[in-house]
């Protein structure tokens, strides 16, 4: 079996520089990296992960934990952080762990600790004071998808602007009657949620529209955006004129409830996200982008740093948010 | 720093008891475990996971391969697969990787024949003879979800038998003007795509309607299913009375292209999908029902057999799908 030694010694550079063009940490020239790989190629080398893990004391791997798989957030932000990983060599090891399954203590307590990974990339965990020491103590860099935690990297849209940025965009039509549907479903509302509520009252409370605040509970999905605006919606007497979606998919919910009601979309209600989801342009929903994907990227580059320099300061992102009007919203009748 | 002789002696057992307890692999008691974890908890051990790599030949990772995670049925087999694996105390190592994009190649060239996974779960990459025979070569157990292929074991819903019981359920009905949508988009459509077309077209000859065949092309989302959908029912004159779709989320797409063209469902036209995603009851659809979370934990338990016992000859499971009725089918009027 061939050693590093003899693709080295057959592309005509030192055992580092080869191990670092195979293993894709560091830099080498593009000429060189080629170099490398036709000599390993020819000589049929395939490194031993584990046997380089040891000499390095790196896995090459990074955990990721999601709270689901099934909402676009967290399917767009896993693509970002596998892509951005997959150009440096590294491994994404998954963890997709529902917000209160039995499974989910054990990962902080036993799995993470155990495995070796070079770091960890978490969303949706703030703000649990105990999973974070845990993953502290791992000392280990981690990136929170989430707002502002001190001990660690962060990346985050400002939920409470963006919550504010899309009520405004209502009252700016002459709305005043506007509901809010999300948050507040306790447990089963994802962590941002609780920001964007306060960011819709701050909006409606700047406009001196406090006594028309209402918002209807709902999880983060379709089906728990349609239910909240039957329910919310299913009054003509007590019906709002519009209505901001904690996410685009409440958004969407609320927008097939109207047509199932028979109220139309925008003449009669006006309704907004926040998200610009894969399907928000079908429903021609105006909404608040957000690109999770990109934010994977860039918490990839931010555990890189951190790998690099283990005394770098932490940072704290703003990731990106803006308006995007279609025709979901428009002046009340 | 402990060792794992230390842990088991504390724990009044062999090291290789101590070992299996604490890797997850082989069976030991359920009060060994526990012993063994309290010993280790006490003597603050971490296993080494690439010192125990070197040693056992193993990697307690399996590699898990899908073209898509904002899709339902990947994401609901990734949750399933990665739920199984936790269990067994085996790391997911993900690769996310568009049927088209640049990094699909490297991955089976490169990055799967380097790392040493102990096996290696594939979604989405039948028929590609070339891929299969990478993975074949990296001499580890290898599950497909997708069909029959003689060389491995694979876990799938017989395609052409859910399009057809999807479209014997319209016949039954009473409706001879039946469509397609999906399929036929080339190479964005999806590997099982090909078969459903087959198996409506097998419905549709058996029934002695082979004049009436339509497939409108669409990959498997959403948005392509309305498109499809706007396209295939905006001429009245046209215009079938009931479509399958190719999978939940085109037939959902064409349930929200209806009611935009003000086409009622089921009175006017009726629709029916496959897979019974998370928004088919939101939508009243009737589907045929298959559970890929299930599969995704069969895909496991087929992959330690194979570890188990590498001789074993290859398993070739089909998974249970069954006709969901709801609201979106009638008789035509």
């Amino acid at each position: 079996m061939s050693t590093i030694a003899d693709v080295a010694a057959r592309a005509g550079v030192s055992k580092a520089t080869a191990s670092r063009a195979l293993s894709g940490r560091g830099y080498v020239s593009r000429a060189t990296r080629d170099k490398v790989e036709s000599a390993a190629q020819a000589l049929s080398y395939a490194a031993h992960s584990s046997a380089t893990s040891l000499a390095t004391g790196r896995t090459q791997t990074v955990g990721v934990i999601v709270p689901a798989l099934g909402r676009w957030f967290f399917s767009e932000l896993l693509a970002g952080a596998q892509e951005a990983l997959l150009d440096r060599g590294y491994d994404l090891a998954l963890f997709a762990v529902p917000e209160h399954s039995d499974s989910r203590r054990p990962i902080f307590d036993d799995v993470l600790p155990r495995r070796r990974y070079d770091g960890i990339i978490a969303a949706g965990i703030e703000p649990r004071a105990y999973e974070m020491a845990q993953l502290l103590r791992i000392r280990r860099p981690v990136v929170c998808v989430g707002p502002y935690v001190d001990e660690v990297n962060a990346i985050s849209i400002d939920d409470a602007a963006a919550a504010a940025i899309a009520t405004e965009h209502l009252i700016d039509l002459g709305h005043t009657d506007i509901a809010f549907i999300g948050g507040g479903a306790g447990d089963a509302s994802s962590f941002g949620d609780a920001r964007r509520v306060a960011g819709y009252r701050a909006a409606m409370d700047a406009a001196g529209l406090q006594q028309n605040v209402r918002v209807s509970p709902a999880s983060g999905t379709m089906p728990s955006g349609f239910d909240a605006a039957v329910d919310l919606l299913g009054n003509r007497r007590t019906r709002p004129t519009a209505v901001v979606g904690v996410c685009d998919e409440v958004a969407i919910g609320a927008v097939i409830a109207a047509r199932r009601l028979g109220i139309a979309v925008p003449t009669a209600l006006s309704v907004i996200g926040i998200d610009d989801h894969q399907h928000a342009a079908m429903f021609a929903l105006t909404t608040i982008r957000q690109q999770p994907r990109e934010q994977g990227h860039e918490a990839v580059r931010m555990l890189m740093r951190g790998l690099e320099d283990p005394d770098a300061a932490h940072e704290h992102i703003t990731a990106a948010s803006a308006l995007v009007v279609r025709n979901s919203t428009a002046a009340p009748r």
